[in-house]
């Protein structure tokens, strides 16, 4: 019998994320109970939030607990089952799995994982997962662009904000990415479809997006705060709108982030700033995929993941996160597909 | 025949407004030319946004020139006709006439102002008028208060403020006030109904609300800015809204305000923040009269009239919204009613 790995949240991170901070640890799989099942970890999916879920800071969720296994969400394959509704083999869905290499579940908790003809089991942790839904909710329920308008999204290479610039295209808006690079710059606007791009490592967003927005910008889809987010909002137009999903710049610093410089340009300008997450919206879920589905069917959306090999690895590969070293969504291989 | 007196911008104020960036000048009336009307101006109202109106920083509409007479809004009398749509005697909304004693405006532009039986002109100038459209758009269509949430709105006694807390106890929520000094705090809660109020200039703000919003707070109707909001802000619950109606607290500084210390709240709590000025919403102003109408008419809602005497000292009268020496919506009488 194997045993399962897990990493263990140790301290919790001051600044950016140290070697001890969290430690892999190696275990005994313990005997299922009636109704259970043991899950394989295929799909380890890492995200910015990770980040956050391990700081005390006031949050959306609570913070993992020291000693706890590490939050993250996963898929998986059915190694036992004492449930009579999965079998061995099963592809799973297990939610906020963890970073572990097995997990015991209930099997009444347990979700099938969705399998379209042709599409790889990847899709299901990216552009058709958290991602996607996240991409359309901020942008189609909060963000509204309506033709012609002008659309800047942040960390437009990015997993959300890749699928964010094609919806917002596939809705007739005009889209400018801002994103870390000229082959990520030139990803955006070569096969994607982006109207502009903006390389914020090389360029003066302010000055790019002068002359990139000339009409002013509608929608900013933030991902990122900081002075990329400065630079946007102080160039919203009236009425204009920002979906607030993330904040990645401002993760690894110890004060609480503060926002625009002028705060009364939402006042002057009539904006609308709005947090969201997308578990909020999960019950909803079905209304983004009856878009997504066939957008991916029909290849009108395109996606990219990073998948790294090993679940060792995994607090390097969560450092590529926050230094751009990935091309849209990155996702761990814990264990090989059937 | 009488002259006109008006008081027109001499300098765009810095920091606090100085006896000399208005002057009051003095001229002959003209001849009217066919079609127009000569309307005596009854009623001034001075409002906070007059002091945005004055600066030449981004703002919602242009702002006055140097040489032009200042904006304000008023409600007149018709001295001489040359529309047949008036006659001399007619009360009118002279929307922005600005700080004048007369104004002369072509006929098709004007309307008539509503008279209901019993409701004095005053009326019209407050509850029934952009005060009160501005209370009911701001809490209605943005706060969205529902059955006993909690609503906090700052500025608490101002003209505003004093109306939505009204609103939102007709609408089922709890109310927190926060003003200045304990004859407002008493009004809020002995004459209108606000379940507490918190006197600013003798309480710690955040002690109070944590003391009377022990569910959190739910609606922010944010007046004022600055240190207030904050503490306001840091308190809300999730899926909370702030209608941002003004920041007057900030209005004569020189640099552009910031907004709360932690931003990152909007995302973690998942708040809506959004701007409004009432001149976007005056196409919907039905929606509201149907509400507002009713409650004055069947006395719901209370309001008070702050009047000062004489188009002289409109520049002294000005300051009582920054010192808040006054009570409820502040007026100047121009001239005796009929």
């Amino acid at each position: 019998m194997t045993n399962l790995k897990r990493w263990v949240l140790q301290h919790r991170p001051v600044g950016d994320i140290k070697a001890g901070d969290l430690k892999l640890v190696e275990e005994p799989i313990r005997d299922l109970a009636d109704g259970e099942v043991l899950v394989r970890t295929l799909y380890l999916s890492l995200d910015p939030t990770n980040r956050i879920w391990m700081s005390d800071q006031d949050q959306y969720m609570p913070p993992v607990q020291i000693g706890d296994t590490m939050r993250g969400g996963s898929l998986g394959i059915v190694e036992r089952s004492r449930s009579d509704r999965f079998k061995q083999g099963d592809v799973v869905n297990t939610g906020l799995g963890g970073w572990t290499s097995h997990v015991i579940v209930g099997g009444a908790m347990l979700m099938p994982a969705p399998q379209l003809p042709g599409v790889p089991l990847t899709a299901y942790m990216s552009v058709l997962g958290a991602t996607g839904l996240t991409a359309w909710f901020g942008l189609c329920d909060i963000g509204k662009p309506q033709p012609g308008e002008t659309v800047v999204v942040s960390a437009a290479a990015g997993a959300v904000g890749s699928i964010v610039g094609q919806i917002a295209k596939l809705k007739g808006a005009r889209v400018i990415g801002i994103a870390g690079g000229k082959a990520k710059c030139d990803w955006l606007v070569n096969d994607l479809g982006f109207d502009g791009a903006i390389d914020y490592k090389n360029e003066d967003v302010g000055a790019a997006l002068d002359r990139l927005c000339p009409n002013g910008i509608d929608v900013n889809f933030e991902n990122v705060g900081g002075e990329i987010m400065n630079a946007v909002f102080n160039r919203m137009n009236n009425f204009g709108r920002m979906p607030l999903c993330g904040m990645i710049s401002t993760y690894n610093d110890d004060g609480r982030p503060t926002g625009p410089t002028d705060f009364s340009r939402i006042l002057m300008h009539r904006l609308t700033v709005r947090g969201f997450i997308i578990t909020d919206f999960l019950p909803r879920a079905a209304e983004a995929m009856a878009e997504l589905i066939p957008w991916v069917m029909e290849g009108k959306l395109k996606w990219k993941v990073h998948v790294d090999q090993g679940l060792e690895g995994a607090m390097d590969s969560l450092q590529r996160l926050f230094t751009g070293n990935h091309d849209g969504k990155l996702l761990i291989q814990v264990s090989p597909e059937p």
